[in-house]
């Protein structure tokens, strides 16, 4: 593991305001919200809308794929703080059940994190049930020098 | 394999339309452009738009994911023909450099047909330049019934 | 889920017997032990010896796959029973740590299991430390009506 | 990419003696043999052997997940020259198609090659026919200051 300080100071208005600032597109606080930043875990909400379906009435596969990531991205920065340019290397989802249409949780959990890479898998069920729609496992890349 | 018979009925139009039908939420003819359907291939392109970006002026992860879906999806439809209720069941993606702020192009190629699971894989690249940015590596779910 | 009734009559003893029955070149109960099948759970052993070695001392990829593999394979057949064919489709590993010179443990839990597909994930740690070293997630194919 | 002049000094022979000096355990010569070294590119045989069997006579995920990753392996070598400590960090297979008993043949090919990681696909046919029994995505880290 490494040496770094747990940097408990990003409460969640922080993290939100970091990443609205990061990824001014990715619909932070308005589609996807931080619920919870604990050592090593995230809690992210994506929130229904119409415009995530699709046949059948369910959430889209890409809508899962991003609430992945960024629950994933949220436990990584709160490990290692302000890595403006921490990027994703991979991502491994598989679907499990259509969700129903409602709010979906993701709750992240790093398996590893190294100096440079990190990786993490993400369990997401429907904020309606609590059987597991979806899982990912996500690996990061930290570069070394570009901490704000 | 299987007995199907090739749906080369696909025009690029028709499964514009189809798809546009089955995803109306997904940007099918504005955001993804069917270029190219093939025997067992298939050939799409993601309109370069601000609201994909990331930092750095990069495209977003979930921007490709969509890309490599929507890809495969293509491809699984193109020999199956319309199957409305084929599901992504897993997908792999690894990112393998920063896309330029340019179109992508994400050039689907099925690994597997049977009769119940397809297997393919993805290749995107820039239209700015012929390396690869990210490739993928998906499994979809063919109902057995349940076509239109 | 299924309307399956949990073979609970697979005792540790008996899930050895059938899979070296099923597998006899795989070396159970010479290089993987099975210690435990819940609901849903399995978890194996490997028992480290000089031929699952890599430079540096530490235990080979190929051992681990194994590992996963099989640790996943106990957890299906023991909620689906004696299913001699089902099979593997899919599995990916993460290598987190490079593993001492030790017996590994995986830990199987299913993710969901369905009448056709089962997904599952493995934790793989070192019986000397409880540090990850790899991490796995594999769908297995249930045939139908293949059961002995 | 990088500057790395392309060590084309690895002969079949060459490669295979440094693999067995690396990976003694790794049957190396026995089980499988360097078959061609291509820029980014390189093709391994797995000969058949009674002890790579599965139930229904055919050959193990284990053994097919150790042909793609010392054929991704040797693609790597062959670009990056005696790197000793270069490590799997992950792989991802799909099993396609029941392999009749007959040898394998992976065919790997690099998507890229950075400083510090490379990422590369590996197809598997059996010898006996064309149609793939597996696909195969890995990622390699190259560790940077440790060649012999």
């Amino acid at each position: 593991m490494t040496a770094r300080i747990h940097p408990a100071h990003f409460t969640i208005e922080a993290m939100t305001a970091y990443l609205s600032e990061i990824f001014p597109q990715a619909g932070i606080g308005e589609t996807f919200f931080v619920e919870e930043i604990l050592p090593m875990r995230a809690k992210m909400r994506l929130v229904f809308d119409e415009k995530h379906l699709r046949p059948g009435g369910t959430i889209s596969g890409p809508s899962m794929f991003a609430l992945a990531d960024v629950a994933l991205y949220v436990a990584v920065l709160g490990e290692v703080g302000r890595v403006k340019l921490a990027v994703t290397t991979s991502l491994n989802i598989n679907f499990l059940k259509r969700p129903p249409p409602a709010d979906l949780i993701g709750e992240a959990r790093l398996l590893k994190l190294g100096k440079r890479l990190a990786v993490g898998e993400v369990a997401i069920h429907s904020a309606a049930e609590s059987e597991l729609v979806a899982h990912a496992v996500g690996t990061y890349s930290i570069p070394a020098a570009k901490r704000d």
